[in-house]
């Protein structure tokens, strides 16, 4: 991995902003952050000290490497990369971006925490369309590991690996998708299930409370220790993800009125699940998973939530 | 809590009766196993005693405790409790609680783990369709907490608070769902996100493997720490998960070609968000999601997951 001594201009110190701030000064990035707030360093930090203190021992050595701009142009002096983290608005997205590519490097890479605004439509307005790219990050991007990677598709490759590289010298896990799409992975995925969660309690069927709390003590454990499809690929007995959904899953999806997985969908997460997933395997990955859901489960026991309800 | 010496009938003992034996043995409860299959104590011992093994250090003691029996109506002998994993067919169960509740006391829970079969369908031919109780584990029941419980609406309050205390008294975390309907909660949620990463995978999005990556390193953690409905109300901003669902999620609900939540259903959860999660309390409850969260990834990275895939 190349060991560059970035410098990274954040656009927008917002909570994203402040915690990207955290993360990439406890890397030992320089960071010039830059808001149109007056005095937004004030506003900002107790909470960047807070983000800090959760990463880091050494909280003054992390904030020393952090200035503060009022003036944009000035914030993106020497920036070898940008992480914009302005309002969600395409049109706000568009002239930032197409303004950002005016005052940086040939080089420098220009990236969004959009999170479902695809990069063809951020970019429509600069020279270089490809430039802007998607590094969506899970919130507080100082905990979570994920960042999704989202470019056009006609990026070069060795951009793309920059991006990675970047991200993972920050100890972040870098996903690239293969293709743009509204929302990304993770907030399409969790924006099915949240849907279907309003349902059931639009339905009467389950309180607020106790659909979270259903979460906690199932799919959350499950879900932390292992992913969907290897869940699947496990519970499926001998045919594996591809039985569970057409035995069980499809018959569930039809009577929620969703349209079911067709023939083509089966073969194709078949041949997957079976590639990286080899049921000859699942005796050793069974109990990994066991192992992983234990830890799990004591990490929630020894952290619990304040139960803070009005009662 | 009534503190009563259980006797429980396990009829079906596969990988989910064979956990329920551990968990109930461990517990300390008497547990009278039944399958078809000839021999099947020795076909289960192995497992059986792995997982008693994972949540006691008093293998033997928990495996005295298990009885096994060739014939139904000799497991369901002075039986408390009978829990029921039969294969999961209407017919097979219909049939099968007509025959338990012929041979049990009128006091005897009698209960399905079945994983989507309402009950008022499962006790279809029983001269009290009321008795048919769902308590439908996580997979594997030893270690993943939640249980659904789902009855028939007729079903006195008496009774669900005695199927709630007992499987409270095993260190279960029961939640009854207030009607049936089918696939019960956790599986529901399931399907709706598990159909959604089928079809990004289908489109070409992400493998197989990048979605399972991205899952655990975003939301597996996120949910492992708080469920989706304070997730909402915490990242909402202000306005909390209701204005995250108006401005936010209902857009990309659309763009995924699904039906918007509407304002009657907005108005509920938001009642009940606000009510179960004050706004006002926003700091305290983020700092407890931050430290178990912290905790949750300390989980995943002391046990990873062995590399199976097939290059």
């Amino acid at each position: 991995m190349k060991n560059i001594n970035h410098t990274i201009a954040i656009i927008g110190a917002g909570i994203i902003g402040t915690s990207w701030a955290a993360k990439y000064s406890v890397s030992g990035y320089k960071v010039r952050m830059y808001d149109i707030r007056e005095n937004f360093q004030r506003h900002i930090a107790d909470y960047l000290k807070q983000m800090i203190g959760q990463i880091s021992d050494n909280i003054e050595g992390a904030a020393n490497r952090i200035s503060y701009h009022s003036n944009l142009v000035d914030a993106l002096d020497g920036a070898t990369v940008v992480q914009e983290n302005g309002p969600e608005k395409s049109d706000f997205k568009q002239e930032i971006f197409a303004s950002i590519e005016k005052h940086v490097n040939d080089n420098t890479l220009i990236i969004s925490s959009s999170s479902g605004i695809p990069p063809d439509i951020i970019g429509k307005r600069m020279k270089n369309p490809d430039r802007a790219i998607i590094g969506h990050p899970f919130n507080p991007p100082h905990l979570i590991p994920l960042v999704e990677i989202c470019t056009t598709l006609s990026i070069s490759k060795e951009k793309v690996e920059e991006v990675t590289e970047f991200y993972a010298s920050c100890g972040k896990v870098p996903v690239r998708l293969n293709k743009p799409i509204p929302g990304f992975v993770a907030n399409r995925l969790q924006t099915a299930l949240v849907r279907e969660a309003i349902y059931l309690v639009q339905e009467g069927v389950v309180s607020v409370a106790d659909l979270d709390q259903i979460m906690l003590n199932s799919l959350g454990i499950r879900w932390a220790a292992i992913g969907p499809f290897l869940t699947g690929q496990l519970g499926g007995g001998e045919g594996g993800l591809v039985e569970m959904v057409d035995k069980i899953l499809n018959t569930l999806i039809v009577s929620m009125n969703l349209s079911p997985v067709e023939d083509k969908g089966l073969k194709i997460i078949g041949d997957q699940t079976n590639q990286f997933y080899p049921l000859d395997k699942f005796h050793e990955v069974a109990s990994a998973r066991d192992a992983r859901q234990i830890a799990i489960m004591k990490a929630q026991s020894s952290y619990p939530l304040p139960d803070i309800s009005i009662k």
